[in-house]
């Protein structure tokens, strides 16, 4: 068939695809936020009838043969087409290899998983949700083995959420981690820590939600295109370039955890909000990949959120919503802070310095069970160690511990490396960025739009059409190099500390 | 076929179409709470998209087939499929004479209005919504008349809320109300007012926010299994009896607007709760009729919510929550500020007894349309015309008149009228619930069980497997009789004024 009549088929079976997708993305979204956990059954049904109906419009020979059309024909389509027709067939290779009930039943048990792992979580019962891990994480190794009968496993899972990406690499980069932090690290543990006596005060659930609407503005968020909910685990999500959802949780007794959780998802939302039109409810919509993804999350929430010039911009706004709590406050206190090291339980808390420790036990435990070196019986003992070996501090119970993420429950292994690689090209990014602009004379004035039309033009606008390690050459003129990182983090922490 | 295989067949057909109901119910309840206005747009493409899935399972020979076969054999099935196959086969006979496209179309002209809608009474701007209204005015009609050539339109469309409903009972109907009501209420306007300056002060959100969660609490409404949400019109909709959500709206100036939308949508919300296990998916499990659903709400909200026995218990905690504002408030005031009668704008805030005048507004003027005798472009000014002449007050903006309700903008016509007659079924339905439990001892001591567990046998756990008459006969042991309604009016707003 000629490309013009290719192009309107596939554009047709996108549109469906869609429809499908946006319903999914919604009762996923409710689930996490409104639904009642009596509708958790029900709901685990319908997603997983609804994931069998994408399955049957992706794995059908009608849709096979299109591709295969659409592949020889791929230099006559437009640019972006050609990218979502590499990323639809390779997509095609791996589920085709599914049967359509194990297909089904796998998304059913995805959603039964992430309801039992909340319920596990609050009532601190990793028996609870142990027998949903191991099945997930069977259906997940299986589906990966029908894929490739050789390669390893924890390879393909890592290539899911970056293209390219490997365990063998990972490696260097962890080893480099730990060999330029871990004895800054040290070094701090030995100094005397900021005073965070003013954050230990009551700041009022719905105040702190007013400062959170006042982050958003800031950000450029605007409520036209971006909701803010309300969720244990803060996250992102979105429907399309108009229709971006973000979550955030509010601690009383903490309410820089609000602050900077904001921050984080609106780094996500401004991504997602400002990818061009023509890739909506296209696969490359997601993204370039979770770590191009996490990387504009963390520029946002630690690059410039914690950095001098914007908690000095912060400061008399929190001092307007919080007269009494913030009295006496003064910059330098809050940036201290904003920035006080310390290695910690959770992951989600952890300050920037120590956060890669946190995901180095994850790797290597993620690595190990999908191996089949250690049973997810173990899990929580092994986790247990490698808190104490990597962090030094002992996990008092499993909610603390192993159940604190919701990532295992969504079968998602292999992404939480993404989150230290993502921190690490936020860093190369933002020396590309302070090229071309006053970064911190803009962010100390609160103008955040032109860091984010910078943005837009080196990256947002590209969703998935240019792949991460593309993006990192055009930004940066070099590849990726991850000593960006590692300097940033020691010049700062010096200065944290008075190194 | 075999009757076995054939409710096989039709359990599948209930179950992919209750995957797609719940989607578009999540899909709705998602864009009236959470959905940024720009996702408006995309909402309507998907749920006209999910509409033509739904429509394409019960428009095709086979269904067809299936149907005749069950009519055949009806007296083999159980209870609640005969009625369900009942209910079906009507939707079939409804929806196969309306063109796939054109079912499609509307369903996104709903989305879209209602998205237009919102806007509109935002700002205020009539013609911003009219065309939208005109739109779905066309679709109603002419949908009808595909489905019967001769019936008046009007009586078609209150068919859909309650079978055998029809606009010459409801003239009967309004008429007596009229002749009961309207010398009442101009005797009350002779009467000095009872105080409400106690409410005119700062009442918190957030803490009428704990207000309204105590007010479940006391329903008996798990919150395992009912959510409670924000939005401008408070409304409840469920996915099933374990997953049900109501919402409410919290203002500063007025708190008793939230205490009665949350009693009210609770109303909703026990009904559906308690709907029989097997009904889930069916569309049986809606209810017997508006009519009916709407007499369960405005059962708990005034004669429940606003009776002294209530009120009475409700005093203490609103102390307890507002110990300033509530300072020296007694019983009797809180009583008599709860039943304060006034003609007023808005019919969601309007008292008990003048709310009938604004269904009659509403019922005239959708009469009217329906059959052509009145243009849309010219429903402003009669709006204002009519509630002038039934209510005697002036309507100062569209905001506060024609663009108040959003049933319009769903294409509900025929709806308005259920919530006078439900209101006459509650009346009806307390005379006999008083004959088995000391209805006043219970309330006052906030023990709504019993009542629940009443209601549950004698009404809420049929769904929709008996009709609205089938109910009212069988638990009032005689039909339908609106003095019961008229006279407990009379005889509480007598009380409250001291006539």
């Amino acid at each position: 068939m000629d490309v013009k009549k290719n192009i309107e088929r596939l554009q047709d079976n996108i549109e469906k695809r869609y429809v499908l997708q946006h319903a999914m993305t919604v009762l996923s979204y409710d689930a996490e936020t409104v639904m009642p956990a009596g509708g958790g059954e029900r709901f685990g049904e319908t997603m997983g009838a609804l994931a069998e109906m994408q399955y049957g419009l992706l794995v059908n020979d009608e849709f096979r043969s299109l591709m295969k059309e659409l592949l020889e024909q791929k230099k006559d389509l437009p640019i972006h087409l050609q990218r979502e027709v590499e990323e639809l067939h390779r997509t095609l290779k791996q589920i085709e290899v599914i049967p359509v009930e194990e297909y089904s039943a796998f998304e059913s048990a995805q959603a039964h998983a992430g309801v039992a792992w909340r319920k596990a979580k609050d009532g601190n019962d990793w028996e609870m949700f142990r027998p949903h891990l191991e099945k997930l994480l069977e259906y997940a190794v299986r589906f990966k083995r029908y894929y490739d009968a050789k390669a390893p496993i924890y390879d393909l899972m890592l290539d899911d959420y970056e293209h390219g990406l490997n365990a063998e690499m990972l490696d260097g980069f962890f080893a480099t981690l730990r060999e330029e932090l871990v004895p800054l690290i040290h070094e701090i543990a030995e100094k005397p820590q900021p005073d965070v006596s003013f954050l230990q005060k009551d700041y009022p659930a719905h105040i702190q939600e007013k400062l959170a609407r006042w982050l958003m503005e800031v950000m450029t968020l605007d409520p036209e295109y971006c909701s803010l909910g309300q969720t244990e685990h803060p996250f992102t999500t979105s429907v399309s370039n108009k229709d971006v959802r973000i979550t955030t949780h509010y601690y009383t007794e903490a309410p820089l955890s609000s602050v900077f959780s904001v921050i984080h998802e609106g780094g996500h939302a401004l991504y997602m909000m400002h990818t061009a039109d023509e890739l909506n409810g296209l696969s490359l919509a997601e993204g370039a990949s979770c770590s191009i993804h996490e990387s504009m999350s963390r520029f946002m929430e630690n690059i410039i959120g914690r950095s001098e010039a914007f908690t000095a911009f912060l400061l008399p706004k929190l001092q307007e919503l919080f007269p009494e709590q913030m009295q006496g406050v003064d910059a330098k206190q809050l940036w201290l802070a904003c920035n006080r090291a310390e290695p910690s339980l959770i992951r989600v808390e952890a300050d920037e310095l120590t956060y890669p420790l946190h995901i180095m036990v994850r790797y290597e435990l993620e690595k190990r069970m999908v191996s089949g070196e250690l049973a997810v019986s173990d899990l929580p003992e092994e986790w247990n160690r490698l808190y104490k070996e990597y962090l030094g501090v002992d996990v008092p119970d499993d909610s603390h511990g192993v159940l604190q993420d919701m990532h295992w429950s969504d079968a998602s292994f292999g992404y939480f490396p993404t989150y230290a690689l993502g921190s690490a090209y936020s860093a190369q990014i933002l020396a590309a960025m302070e090229k071309d602009l006053d970064v911190w004379g803009l962010v100390g004035r609160g103008e955040f739009r032109p860091l984010v039309e910078w943005l837009t033009e080196k990256l947002y606008r590209f969703g998935g059409v240019k792949t991460a390690s593309q993006l990192i050459q055009d930004i940066c003129g070099e590849p990726f190099d991850p000593h960006y990182y590692t300097d940033y983090l020691k010049a700062k922490y010096r200065k944290v500390y008075g190194l």
